[in-house]
């Protein structure tokens, strides 16, 4: 079988990598000049994109800002999963909202704004604390901004000044006092068939996912499946096919949808050593028809990103348990370059595990690790 | 770093696709006529083989019949792991019993035979019950041939009539009444550190491996001991680097060595999904001088190769902890295709999954596999 995925970063290579011994054939799209090329080395295939098309049994993407003349191509061929309208919901967030809201899934309260004067209305309704998000092409902390308080304002408004809210509105949330960000990664086959992995507990900085630890510590059978439930939900809801990743706030009992990703997800990638199945090996039994692979975890496991720095000892490897996944490019600042994914069998040796491991990183670019460390040997 | 296999076949493959997280990139050279090709795709790559040695930093093997000019080039760069010495002692069962001899490892009685005559003096001192085999090229049970008492031998005499056993001698063994066949697969880094993984316990049929189950049934720490230490005289013995597979016989407390395959080992496959690090990832961790990964088991495992089939059900999938492993290669009489691996916490349950697979797979060539499910659920 084959699979060609749009978009040619780490995402579309580790699809390569888990989809090779179940002999599917994944090429990747380079969006920026429609070539195809291998997911792994980036080298151009002796193929076209029409060919490429042609010649696959599913056609994917590995992040959802794919140029939208590309995915109505691909609809067209009748093989793309998930769906062109999955896949857009996950690119703006009105309509996200609209899609949470009409499927009646909790999520912070909202207002969408097209004109700079909605924006004393959403104090109005929505109080002072608020977050502000882009609705589109702001991932990773780009495109958004917080009031902390109505004085605030002015300065907020000529900030924003110079946007087109009417072509790019910006959805305005309540600041939502939650304790933890959690994800849910789930999947579901062309068939049907659901299989959810372990809630992630996610620890950002400026905007970044930092460290992973999964299962979350703290999560009893009532808030897995109320997080189970919500994946059944949306998924159905959306008929969709793949693995969809949602992002959500933990407030008490309960858990508010902060965002979803209509792909593999970086707080899915503990899943490689931590699960029975990667998510990138049931995203592609899902798209191509197989059975789902059992989601369970082995142990609990924390994934830690590796980011804007390509310098450190290789001697983390050292630690027992410890695995590295790094994707082979250039460094700049803020880029992913790689992730280290460590399991064993208890939440204790997990924290003991991360601070042997802040032994061999330079932590000014892991200003989340030693804390987690800590927490985590309790 | 980048790694050159020689060999381009499935282990060469599971090299790759084990080495590209770790930023190793792994390239393969066809033997047949040394070029260099893409280990997954098989496609040659634009290099040529002096560029790709050149480019390297290590070189290694898949088997070890590669053609000898192609092992004294290699060596000439410094960058052979393991050393042709050991490679070579893979290959000719002559060398191979000179160090088991050399190094005092138990292993079966025998006699280096280089003319017929010299059958009679065998049978005389090893007994009428014997294993005959050709000390080079032989392996999944071609070139091997048994008397069962000495009536048959005028017989076998007919039969090896035609070799050149001065050019290539027999390797004549007393049989040995057995309980099983064990293997150990260890690995040995540049810096000298060793790992080994638990025993495996392998089912052959007509010469070649079908079942391996990891770790093997009622194996006590001492019995495992006495393999880890059989490994660690033979890998120090020989300055070995990377993954040494040791196969065995085990006689009640008894462990004598059968077989040494200096490379990843079929019966060692188990540890893709089975260990906390593969075989294959272990290898090449050894062999560019990073640490060694846990070669702890996660739990009961078994591999069940797909001999010279291609035709089965793809819902075998739906086995809970079940992994397929498709080489890509196209289906001959007793080829490897490529394997199943499943992982369980129990005995009992390995046994029930393999049952259960049974119900996928056309039985004709999986001769051992209900066997085993019974014995597994006990």
């Amino acid at each position: 079988m084959r699979v060609v995925v749009y978009g040619a970063g780490q995402l579309a290579q580790m699809m390569y990598l888990a989809g090779s011994p179940l002999g599917i054939e994944v090429q990747a799209v380079d969006v920026n000049n429609d070539t195809v090329v291998h997911p792994v080395s980036k080298s151009p295939l002796d193929t076209s994109l029409d060919q490429a098309l042609e010649g696959a049994d599913a056609l994917t993407v590995e992040f959802e800002h794919v140029p939208e003349h590309l995915l109505e191509e691909a609809t067209k061929t009748g093989k793309l999963m998930p769906s062109i309208e999955s896949i857009l919901v996950g690119a703006d967030r009105v309509r996200e909202k609209a899609l949470l809201e009409g499927m009646k899934v909790a999520n912070s309260a909202h207002r969408i704004v097209t004109h700079l004067e909605q924006l004393d209305e959403c104090i109005e309704t929505l109080g002072e604390k608020l977050i502000l998000k882009s609705s589109r092409d702001g991932y990773d902390g780009y495109g958004q901004w917080r009031l902390a308080n109505k004085e605030e304002l002015p300065e907020l408004k000529r900030a924003l000044a110079t946007l087109n809210l009417e072509k790019v509105p910006l959805v305005v949330e309540k600041m939502v006092p939650f304790e933890r960000e959690l994800s849910l990664i789930g999947v579901r086959n062309k068939q049907g068939d659901v299989r959810t992995y372990p809630l992630a507990e996610n620890l950002h900085y400026q905007g970044q996912l930092h460290v992973s630890v999964a299962p979350a510590t703290h999560v009893d059978d009532a808030l897995q499946a109320k997080a189970h439930d919500i994946f059944v939900k949306l998924a159905e809801g959306m008929d969709y096919v793949g693995v969809l990743a949602v992002e959500l706030f933990q407030c008490g009992d309960e858990l508010l949808v902060n965002e979803l990703a209509p792909r593999v997800h970086n707080s899915g990638h503990w899943s490689q050593s931590g699960a029975v199945t990667s998510q990138f090996e049931n995203h592609l039994r899902a798209i191509c028809g197989l059975p789902l692979g059992d989601t369970s975890a082995i142990g609990p496991s924390a994934m830690i990103n590796i980011i804007g720095c390509s310098s450190f000892s290789r001697e983390l490897l050292s630690i027992d348990g410890s695995h590295l996944h790094w994707y082979g490019k250039s460094v700049r600042e803020k880029r992913k370059m790689g992730h280290i994914n460590v399991t064993t069998d208890s939440y204790t040796k997990l924290g003991e595990k991360l601070h042997d491991l802040s032994q061999y990183l330079p932590l000014e670019y892991f200003p989340k690790l030693i804390g987690e460390a800590k927490r985590l040997k309790g």
